[in-house]
């Protein structure tokens, strides 16, 4: 995979393919695609993922990653989702992007009732921002959790969690849009 | 769901999920079925999941909750993964039951070249047990974690995370056989 | 000892301790005094302790729990913070109470030169606003934690991590004044 | 401070005076001495600590800590708790060195009934062998945790916990001698 902006972790994805519920027949739409590392995480389980940057050169890098992994189940589109999102009927919306509850607004119009739309927020004042905007928009009560992955040593002299370690990369808020 | 014994919580099946990269193409076993959480949730976006249980009570559960959710690629099996995986080039075997260690041999077996062996354990105990029997098969350096999740609050009388919550589940084992 | 309000827990009191280099020397201000716990905790190690609540019914719990055990360094006084604080060249302030920055004027007038003054603040918005006037006080960096006290099963069956547990009483904020 | 061998942090120091209640009046018995962290602190706040090392040069950083310090309420040892513990009615006996288990015989004729013992040990096996030990020397049943302090950021732009910090130090284990 080549890497150009800051990617979300597998421990992350994981939570959001397993709180998601994704599945082969999900249609999921990504935004900001960055280096395309969730896009093709999602496309590896999914039916199809659109996944949205304005950048130009992230979107390059994402294409790389994706014909790389001989996955023929993306689309990538250069657009800003606070503007529009173009599907209809989406399983699960992910953004990860600057101001990300702005595109909660045209998330809600494309989701599916009961889909579900994620966001993931480094800080807990976006966090209150995202939260504030999913009540007004009458998402359901979101979900908001930390995801702390802590390695454990096994070794001859003896076993202990790792010294140090990661402690925090983003909040993940997960909230469905009423069914 | 129809539930029997205990299951795998999301958190740790989001991680399954993600740090085996199993996706639509990939082959799966697991045992024992339990309740078929973990059997279904791998269903839901690989290609085929062979569920290995010995006890017939826990398979009826599981193949309850396979039809419930309308699952055409699940072949559930009474059977002892200690005594035989009949199944080749698998891409991710699961272990979740007593003595999971005496699994490995035969798992080693099942699995494709660089395929991946995931053990779910509740006790430090287990964990040296499986990884000590994953060095003698010649596994590639295994990857001990345990997952966290904390839930946030966010609400009109400030943030926080919740006062208590889960602590521990099991510890998470992964190990690639060479390829 | 005898509680009415909710007590500070000995996993936060313990690095209160630690953390403002507390000792036999050391003159304490502890408001609110609330059921006298962290009072009483103070007083055992450090020379004497002043412990402020405006609530009648509050003292009277913490002068039982004083009296009981035998401490004759602490005195109990019914006041209000956030007008004065009487004391002069103090070592450790603690602050456990709603709008506790508001005392922070005070606490500064009453700390000697490098003294320390602690938050005890369960919500993120309180620890925000806490931050903000210690900066507006000229009061150094302060050390913003929480403390997570997590135990550990060593049994018969296997040893692990608690099932469940606390996950936050509070966050605890340190700062010193400039010396 | 000079610093010599690795020391307790004050994170797992606030637990130690936290769960052993160690005051003004305590008598303490502190094995390794190392570079006299621990020493020092439990000195800060109590009668009188005794302090065993078997390295003549770690008692040397260790006197020059303390005298620095200007405490006149510390007893550095020359000795090997293993063979011998001097002391007797001693409130507090802290462990911290290898195979201390073999040192708890004696500690449990230097404790007073109801006097605690500690162990710092970094890895599970250590601690299951210190647990085994406790249990035939008929010491009440012992509470084991690990301490996690988190950072937390309060910025500009936004709050968050720190990105990475340490997991892991050691195990603590508390026992009280039964009264």
């Amino acid at each position: 995979m080549r890497r150009g902006p800051q990617v979300i972790l597998p421990k992350d994805i994981g939570l959001i393919i397993a709180y998601s519920g994704v599945g082969k027949d999900s249609v999921c739409v990504d935004a900001g695609t960055g280096s395309g590392w969730l896009t093709v995480s999602l496309a590896r389980i999914s039916k199809h993922v659109y996944s949205y940057d304005t950048r130009e050169d992230f979107l390059k890098i994402a294409e790389h990653n994706v014909r790389s992994l001989g996955l023929d189940n993306v689309t990538l589109k250069q657009g800003d989702v606070f503007k529009k999102i173009g599907e209809k009927e989406v399983d699960l919306i992910t953004l990860d992007m600057p101001n990300s509850e702005k595109a909660l607004k045209n998330a809600k119009k494309a989701l599916k009732p009961g889909g579900m739309v994620f966001g993931y927020l480094p800080h807990i004042e976006q966090v209150k921002l995202f939260v504030k905007t999913l009540s007004k928009l009458k998402f359901e009560e979101p979900h908001i959790i930390e995801v702390i992955v802590r390695d454990i040593l096994v070794r001859e002299e003896g076993s202990r969690p790792s010294t140090k370690g990661l402690w925090h990369t983003a909040y993940l808020v997960f909230a469905n849009k009423a069914s």
